[in-house]
């Protein structure tokens, strides 16, 4: 018994050349993949999130909540975040970080803002990319990806909406639907948590890094919150990558969403045919697909 | 903005006498459940995986893989498992154990068997309890809950079969079907990985302390394996209940799936009439109901 059991990505075995041709699998389908399959991230939507043990790369989504992504943004260059700490860490849920004082002790936000109208879903343009999760959704009409993220819609409504899968930036907020606007966030850390969608304003995805957070020692408090101010984890800085030098930035290209490869990549996990599999699924579900980096 | 936003399970705001009664709520329902709708586990059933850390309780699924259950227990009461070492933690997949040596290192297996025949899905047979899962499945026919596992089903073919959800345990094997034993186990630590529901036994569940393994170090080699020997895990002991004193168990009573009970909860998560709850969502997913405990 190996001990490489389990692999999600085992290479297939060479066939006979009297076989017919393998059938693709994630690995095929990657080491064929062009240069133009991959992007590179937008410096300017892309936040850096520092940790003493290492760096989060977080992808911003401002298609699907402008107003948020913006703020952060500006929350991040007005240093707004320096200092602060991660102060909820809930095992199989989120790792949720901001200003853990109260009163007078808050830090003030100076040019960014305090709260923002909510951005749970957006107009979902027939023009938009949208590759389409083929097997339905258990929580909406319609799941698939759009510019990288993982995004569901409802047809009728026209609306659409970055679904909460592992890896979600979301906007923790109070009860008020508008109480957030980006000072506290959180990283979804666990099963996807769909009961969020439309719940919170979703705007990114870690796309490097989530181990860091994954990893965080889990709060004995209620919901997760660490019980002892010392237990908080410390956040270096989050910075906006256009404005950390080029040197500096993380190098890592995305598989674009968008693509006949992207596409096969989702028929090759969907249909598995690698040697270990004795049954093929035949099924995919949206927040089961990672989307590869390099 | 409060630091407790998001919260899974945020009691009803009290209403004036004259507003119509709360609609339950997760805390409601798990507040009025009666003593009857919580079980005790079976210590014969029972696993104690004892780390540095603390204590992993896991639930065994004789009703699911009774060999792989039946050779897991005699693994464990031969001591095999004592002394090994979790050798890969793959973020957002599994964590795994058993021995990492290979060749002439390997620990022998006494009693137990090196590998059985896989028990992939059971005949379900209509006098098991079996609680629907209300808005269907993306990967089966039927999902939902049986003797208090997630579960699916197949009516046309009458198999059933554990899911991977959070938190399930299965059976690590190499590329043939009956490779595997119970040797080497993995725990679920991220979105449910459902592909391998029927490529692997499934065989139970972390019911506590699933925590210390979701954060141990994820691993840097290929499928998260450990590089280095010193990385690896120490695992004390795994025993079954039924053979630790009475006194230096774990007590632990786990919420019944067969209930009317159960079913409110699912109702109360599926319908969210939480006051921070904007959306009510209406749709629930089998991996996506924490079995409670207490």
């Amino acid at each position: 018994m190996g001990l490489a059991a389990l692999t999600p990505l085992h290479a297939q075995t060479g066939g006979s050349p009297t076989k017919a041709p393998a059938a693709p699998t994630q690995a095929s389908v990657l080491a064929a993949a062009s240069a133009t399959d991959w992007r590179t991230l937008d410096p300017e939507n892309t936040l850096y999130l520092e940790l003493g043990s290492g760096r989060v790369v977080i992808e911003l989504a401002p298609a699907f909540a402008p107003n948020h992504a913006a703020n952060v943004k500006a929350l991040a260059r007005e240093g707004y975040f320096d200092g602060l700490t991660i102060n909820r860490v809930q095992d199989n849920y989120v790792a949720q970080w901001g200003d853990a004082n109260e009163g007078s002790g808050k830090r003030a936000i100076r040019q960014a803002k305090p709260a923002l109208a909510a951005e749970f879903d957006v107009a979902s343009s027939a023009s938009t990319p949208f590759t389409l999760s083929p097997d339905g959704d258990v929580y909406a009409a319609e799941a698939g990806w759009s510019g990288g993220f993982p995004v569901a819609r409802d047809p009728k409504s026209g609306r659409a909406w970055i679904t909460h899968c592992y890896g979600t930036l979301g906007t923790a907020r109070g009860n008020g639907a508008d109480s957030g606007g980006g000072a506290q966030l959180f990283v979804v850390i666990g099963h996807a948590p769909r009961h969020l969608d439309r719940n919170d304003t979703a705007l990114g995805r870690v796309v490097k890094g989530i181990e860091l957070l994954s990893t965080l020692p889990r709060g004995a408090g209620a919901l997760g919150f660490y019980e002892k101010p010392e237990e908080r984890v410390a956040i270096r800085s989050i910075r906006v990558a256009a404005d950390v030098p080029p040197a500096e930035r993380t190098a890592l290209q995305v598989l674009r969403t968008d693509t006949p490869t992207f596409r096969s990549l989702i028929a090759a996990r969907r249909t598995r045919t690698e040697e270990w599999f004795k049954y093929p699924v035949g099924r995919i579900e949206v927040c089961n697909v990672p989307i590869p980096t390099k």
